[in-house]
């Protein structure tokens, strides 16, 4: 890539939860900034001591637009939806966190959870959500709103703003409703629905979809954080029907409830099962899988949860006709989490490489 | 005033309620902004309907602090103060909506106001100064960051940082403490006290009276309010002392438990009288006073509360060597406030003949 306009993609990025905010770090430093004569704003790179992959960037990105799961109904995102009959905030305002700028006062702001009293376990940024919503009415404005003001380089669409309850069938039949509940329970989820079944999508996020240059679902919860999303009318549907380049970002380590002793390729199948007619169409051409070791300390604490490395059966995701995309996408922290750089940067050069094939 | 060059002042304002951010709102719209050929902000004179005094102004607004009073113990201030250890936020934040850009969302939304669930009654402005207090652990540096975001015009100062309770000797001879004790007593105060008595102003309070050109001291509730500030310790030698055209803002109604009963003259005695040593030296200057009449409509409904409007002895308001200020200097809507643009400009009027004499 040695012109000086390098591609501009349309990104839409699905999920949920710390995963989805963690991917949205990574992309958020591709996304070009108008004004800038390279696409870049300068403080682009300012991230801490974190190398600045700006420079020899493949891509970049002209829209970007995460999908956020909204059927969180514990903690301070739970209380609201009960008292104030809200939808829930958490993910969303992590969301805007990491797509705002890293020095933005309002973000640490937003992160700042209350210890005592009445307010206590609130994070700040959820009433913040609670009060524009209060005072719009509309809970999709209010995050674009609070989007304008946090100065994040995206949009970010809560994925129904339909009131609707996480209703699972756990592998010993019984049935838990709530999100809260799915997560407490000692047995796994077989299939999640939502309740009204009828939520529908904000209008804007099927256009994005529709437009989209790459579409990414993952890393998340498999069932609480990615399924969630496609069980919204027409969402399944419009990334099957989309021409973009669609990556399932698939998580590093097993969780309980959701996808213990699943493989990769069982993931996509788990996926694919609560897709409805969709699922007979493609809605995945790659898959993005950690084949790199992680250290045996850390799999050693993850075990006593039961919890191990998502085995990469790279024939058998072949197989759903996704293409792996393998590597090192693993960083070892207080916790295990993707190394976003990591991610992004082999997800924008898959997109170049594409563009040249094109 | 034909040269282009108007006088630039430097203005304290100090009190508290709604009688300080009310006067605020007028002495706003004469606040120079840096960059404008004028010293004006273009939208300076875009606050709805009413007229634009900026076009004939005597004089400009250098420097703006407003000292607000931090011994309100009542509703969602009393409720941060107990459970999270600050100082109640309430005026000050009724004092940064005043001085913000009218248009401002944020402006908007510190004033929403939650009507449900455990945040019921909360503002949401005071939930902004309560995590930032919390991220910061320094109320003054929350104050100051919330003014910044807010882009108001002018500095806010609470009168004191230190966590001091009121206290009134009544007129039965009992002693209540607590600000809204005080107010809901059936007694009126005879002497209002600090607990601890030795709480400190900020240094920049003490820099903002000593450099000012004009200080003003309410209007607002004589003792829960006004006296309230004097009672922190430097505040009344700082104003004796200070070379100011200093003016007490006359309320235009008596108020229970405060100043049933009063005249113009024996507020300004009430208030000397909490000065300790300081009440010997000169404090006012002037004393602005409503003489407009009040329609009998609005009359009779106070009446029903025992409040009537505070009679302008001007006599023994120049007994006490404070020159008295007569004008129509009253809004009457759905309460009566007083019309903050007749004040700021006959403030401003005031300061441009002071400068001509001098």
């Amino acid at each position: 890539m040695s012109g000086l306009v390098l591609p501009q993609l349309r990104v839409v990025a699905i999920g949920g939860g710390t995963g989805l905010s963690t991917l949205l770090l990574g992309l958020k430093r591709y996304v070009a900034t108008p004004g800038s004569p390279t696409g870049f704003d300068r403080r682009g790179g300012s991230r801490g001591s974190s190398p600045n992959p700006c420079p020899d960037a493949p891509c970049l990105i002209r829209e970007l637009a995460a999908v956020v799961t909204v059927t969180d109904d514990g903690g301070s995102s739970g209380r609201l939806r009960e008292e104030l009959q809200m939808l829930p905030p958490g993910d969303i305002r992590n969301c805007m966190v990491a797509l705002s700028e890293d020095e933005h006062l309002l973000s640490r702001l937003f992160q700042y959870r209350f210890s005592q009293g009445d307010l206590e376990g609130h994070s700040f940024g959820n009433l913040f959500l609670a009060a524009l919503n209060g005072i719009s009415g509309d809970f999709a404005q209010a995050v674009q709103t609070s989007s304008q003001i946090l100065a994040t380089r995206g949009r970010i669409y809560p994925a129904t703003t339909a009131n609707a309850t996480l209703t699972a069938q756990m592998d010993d039949g019984s049935v838990v409703r709530g999100e809260t509940n799915i997560t407490a329970s000692k047995q796994s989820i077989v299939e999640l629905m939502l309740d009204p079944p009828t939520a529908d999508p904000l209008p804007e996020t099927l256009a994005a979809i529709a437009d989209a240059d790459l579409i990414t679902l993952g890393p998340g919860s498999l069932y609480t954080s990615l399924i969630t999303n496609l069980l919204v009318r027409g969402i399944p549907e419009a990334i099957a029907a989309s021409k973009a380049t669609r990556v399932y970002i698939c998580n590093l380590m097993t969780q309980a409830n959701e996808s213990l002793g699943l493989t990769a390729s069982e993931h996509i199948e788990k996926i694919l099962n609560h897709c409805g007619g969709a699922r007979r169409q493609r809605l995945f051409d790659y898959a993005l899988i950690n084949t790199a070791p992680i250290r045996p300390k850390t799999l050693a604490k993850y075990a006593r949860e039961g919890q191990a490395p998502i085995e990469a059966d790279v024939d058998r995701v072949r197989a759903l006709g996704v293409e792996p995309i393998q590597g090192s996408f693993v960083h070892e922290g207080e916790v295990l989490r993707h190394d976003y750089e990591a991610v992004a940067k082999r997800l924008m050069d898959l997109m170049a490489s594409e563009r040249r094939l094109a």
